[in-house]
């Protein structure tokens, strides 16, 4: 069934903020966007990132953005530097076959995923006719980015919103390193349940290794398959999702309990002892 | 204007989790719904069903299903189980004359909603080539009910996924005990507002017997109709929207001011005095 | 691209509630549309309205709707006389040469936008063939106010619903009192991000003279055009992107910080001294 083919075009427009649910910021973007584009689909991915943290963001983005079809368009706005000299971006990137395309900030939110696409290009956003009559000087979610999206899911090349945009703005995102056969990572974001994922991906790991896990102290022993894999309540690493290495807690949450928080440090240590 | 006919058949899928609202779980789960089925109108119920409590969402589940049009798809995913021996489950279900699927985990989830249906047939997840490519050990939900659903959405009959599952886990839920003319029950659901819904369904009342409710130790009079048939801050028993007895404060938390928690016993005691 | 024409109506209808995320109110009512409208397109504003802050849900109101295209549909829940005799209404109105229609409580939710409208007509909901066949004393949300909503996105005509309303419910919202050329404000919402908004609108400013804006004994100094044009961390006012004057915190929260709550007084100063 997968690759069926669909006579209409897919006009798909996500939402990624941190603006939060308790006001009326993401339902005016929404407005703005059905009035460009009546016949999207609006899909809201988050909008509780932590105020301005742009890394948060920009790693979530990474997750969701794979799995939506080709010709989807997301918008993302965690933008601290509003109003100021900062570029605003559509950008357009070629991923595992399908296209997608991001409206966002210069700011390094579409970082990490430009690392999977095999192709990119970007444009900075300069044509006034796709704003909002009016752009407050705050809120260029509802008034640049949303009707920017909305035209671009209706089918407008990039080309129409601007000029290419040249070098993007980087993120600072932690790393690894490596001791001989050990591989010291980072927590970088703990979800909902509490499991914290680390800097650590599968592609990191070598072949033929097996290797146990370290933190706080603390040994996971090896890399588990899933939760079912430990007792009740107790520590395991394993991989997510996404493919990071992540440490949980079976029926509970890993970072209250062993008291982890973003940053925190992680190791795998090879042993070549039977798992 | 009930019953109104239309010319396309509804391509509803609806989405309960215990995810959270901060991760991209769920953004990534819609992106993979609307892979299969473009068209498709996706819905949140919540997705702060408290982790891994499956009891909550199986009461939540039927509380909601039976407002969805004939042919919508729901999927729940509240799963301590997941990478485990557990089943996952499509289950069609008739109720009030109209037809919804369910695609779940088989862990008790279904059984409220599946008392009320006159009829139901499921079947075991058993057929790959609906799923993802790559099934995860942790996250069923995108990889293995989401595509599933989606599938099911575009109108496959259920037979394709899978093999009849037999019998199905079953939910231990609170019940009540008649002591004579009295019927004693427990809290199952706080909502947001803090009211108290119990295990007492309206059916469960002898017609014709007046009685008062007892929490904690306080009598709260009769049955009442709505909030306002008390002063403001007042606390009082009426029926939920759901239609369960239900503990509430006029424009006030009951749980919090009464001390109110799951569980606590709540007490219907007959009464002839007039109202 | 603004205005272009689009074959197919909008069938939008929005959802502004005090419900909560965690129980099955939000999305029985959706299922309630989509029974009568399979193919309306739903839009969540906000659930997390404080319980029964009517001031709040109708000043949110006023923010978003204008965003909105014309047809709309927009359900307004926050409801503490449900099941009391306050009226419910459908209220159709224009705006900048839109039209929306408004279904809630006659409580003064719809006042704030009331009057930025150039007309509007109000019926008193009371024909119960458009509500669900039984209508429970707490829940009219998903009872009468949302049946109502789709049957009116299906293009049903408003006078088909009840009688002419009348006078409405008005809303005691904060003023705003002039000394001299001093402006006396209050703080009206507090957002999210801890950004302070007052009942001084950019309309009640004098033009061509300067002020200095006040808050909690502290001098904000002029009027900003956006965040970065203090240091991060300091204090500033500015115009919100819904044209109040506001008190924010670049990169913080201004609420928290600066001590400011509901109510706060706010207060405009006349200076002739550049800025």
């Amino acid at each position: 069934m997968w690759g069926f083919a669909f006579p209409l075009p897919a006009m798909i427009i996500t939402f990624l903020t941190d603006f939060g649910l308790r006001d009326a910021y993401v339902g005016a973007m929404k407005g703005v966007a059905l009035t460009v584009a009546p016949q999207a689909t609006l899909i809201d991915i988050t909008h509780l990132v932590p105020p301005q943290d742009v890394r948060t963001a920009a790693l979530l983005l990474a997750d969701y953005v794979p799995f939506y079809p080709s010709g989807s368009v997301h918008v993302a706005v965690v933008d601290p530097g509003v109003g100021s000299a900062r570029r605003s971006l559509a950008i357009r990137l070629d991923l595992d076959g399908a296209q997608h395309t991001l409206v966002l900030p210069d700011n390094g939110l579409a970082w990490p995923l430009l690392q999977q696409a095999t192709a990119y290009r970007a444009v900075v956003l300069r044509e006034p006719r796709f704003w909002l009559p009016q752009v407050s000087s705050t809120f260029h979610g509802r008034d640049i980015f949303t009707p920017v999206a909305a035209h671009l899911a209706l089918g407008l090349d990039l080309v129409e919103f601007g000029p290419p945009a040249g070098e993007l703005v980087r993120l600072e995102i932690p790393l690894l390193r490596r001791e001989g056969e050990r591989i010291i990572g980072h927590v970088v974001t703990i979800d909902h349940f509490g499991n914290c994922a680390s800097s650590i991906r599968r592609s990191d790991l070598v072949a033929g290794v097996n290797y146990e896990v370290w933190i706080a102290g603390r040994n996971l022993g090896p890399l588990r398959r899933t939760f079912a894999d430990v007792a009740p309540g107790a520590a395991l690493a394993l991989f997510s999702s996404s493919g990071r290495v992540e440490v949980a807690l079976r029926d509970g949450n890993a970072a209250q309990v062993l008291g982890i928080t973003c940053d925190t440090e992680l190791e795998l240590r090879a042993t070549r002892a039977m798992n």
